[in-house]
């Protein structure tokens, strides 16, 4: 409830009756029972399909009446793609919605995507992951920005077919854009020390780089603090992935952002806070 | 050359004739002048079986005919596992020879496999996998191996088909196992915190995912640095990949190691240290 006291905004909450019988009133909060859950073990669009009282299909039907200005959903990362593409108006050209990540590099931010949204894809949902991301960046007012493909090694003949592919179909694309910069084949290693804007990748390997760039830092800051080592609260805070905010379901129409299943309550408020700013 | 100084070994260097004319000659070292060379470009199986004056080919046959103990390499990976299938004897099973990793945890090691051999795998791979990977712990002496898949998630119906179905491939194998523990799917924040000592995956994600912890932890040890926060050598140390040896080559017969297309001296110097201990 932090959130209501800091920002403007009116909140919708989406909860079980159990929970609503035991949460709080707050006069800018408006409860809504939902009487079905959507496990992390149901399949994604059947789920969204048959399950019309889960939170999830009530708070994306919310969303494209407008009744709401944005949705948060911690639930199934399936379940929330397949949703949002059934209920919100795609972007023009967009056959599926990614999932967008924002990631601390040396210097500035590093937008992933896909982390998650679509596990198995083609070379056109690579290209789509590409101009959707391209699209946030210009949104957000860059006019420059330098954009690499995540794969095992630097040469254009590296990697799955699929990566080699999609190598040739991005370069091919914005060879001589004045606006695009794509810097070609990128390895894990390489993005946080680089000028890179925009990782493209499928949501399988994107979301095993988010999660192990998360995992790989709070290890080296746990070792650390065990060694007595006490890091400044500005370095710790900006390497915790908690401070960062959820993903964004990017190629609707609509904001929809994805926390993390096992969010903390710093989690949501960090992504309430980058929406009500 | 400090090797040659350090430990009690003889040494057969391949290399370029150029080279070999301001190489300084020693007394435990003996050169062999290699007239071709695998480039990165190249493709693996075709200029293996063509480049026969490759150091490459030359080291993995002075290897099979037991001319030396171990081949030390840092050309294309993909090239030296199909050298390595093509001359040197596969292990009983084995079809494709794969990249093990070893990587720093909160507490102990953790294996990697595969980390970059094979890229596109079926299920039967990722379970070779599995087996070279617990064959190798259990020679180095370990008696209980607790075992994760890489994956999205943790619930069994997460990821990709391949690795939903390597899940179940791996849980019917080993439930109720003595030694093999298998806990299911690891997320690639979680091996760092955890018991795990074997990350069972395929060559591509595996790859990425040891890239990025190498990536992510060389950010957080450099933005310590340049806010004045000097670490402890050791910790630096151990947190460099560098400090570690390369990847061995798993399921043939024979000491292959593949050390990084841009490896440092230490990063060789480490491999061989850690052959000769």
């Amino acid at each position: 409830l932090r959130a209501c006291e800091d920002f403007s905004c009116f909140f919708t909450v989406l909860v079980s009756p159990d929970l609503l019988a035991v949460l709080p009133s707050h006069p800018k909060v408006l409860f809504h029972p939902c009487t079905e859950v959507i496990t992390m073990q149901d399949h994604p669009l059947h789920s969204i399909r048959m399950k019309k009282n889960a939170s999830m299909v009530r708070g994306l039907n919310l969303l494209k009446d407008e009744k709401v200005e944005a949705f948060l959903s911690c639930g199934n990362t399936g379940a929330l793609i397949a949703g949002s593409a059934l209920f919100l108006p795609l972007k023009p050209g967009v056959e599926r919605p990614a999932l967008l990540a924002r990631l601390l590099k040396k210097n500035g931010d590093l937008f992933v995507l896909d982390v998650g949204g679509n596990l198995e894809v083609n070379v056109e949902q690579i290209e789509q992951n590409a101009l959707m991301g391209i699209d946030h960046l210009l949104s957000l007012g860059k006019k420059q920005i330098s954009m690499g493909l995540l794969n095992i090694g630097s040469e254009s003949l590296k990697g799955t077919l699929l990566v080699r592919e999609s190598y040739q179909r991005l370069f091919d694309r914005f060879k001589g854009d004045q606006e695009i910069d794509f810097v070609g084949n990128i390895e894990g290693r390489d993005p946080f020390d680089s000028d890179l804007d925009l990782l493209v990748t499928d949501g399988f390997t994107g979301n095993v780089f988010l999660k192990t760039a998360e995992g790989a830092t709070s290890m080296l800051i746990q070792a650390l603090e065990e060694k007595g080592i006490h890091l400044p609260l500005a370095i710790k805070h900006s390497f915790d992935y908690r401070s960062f905010g959820g993903a964004l379901v990017c190629g609707v129409e609509g904001i929809v952002i994805k926390c993390h299943g096992n969010a903390t309550a710093q989690h949501v408020y960090r992504s309430i806070e980058a929406l009500c700013q």
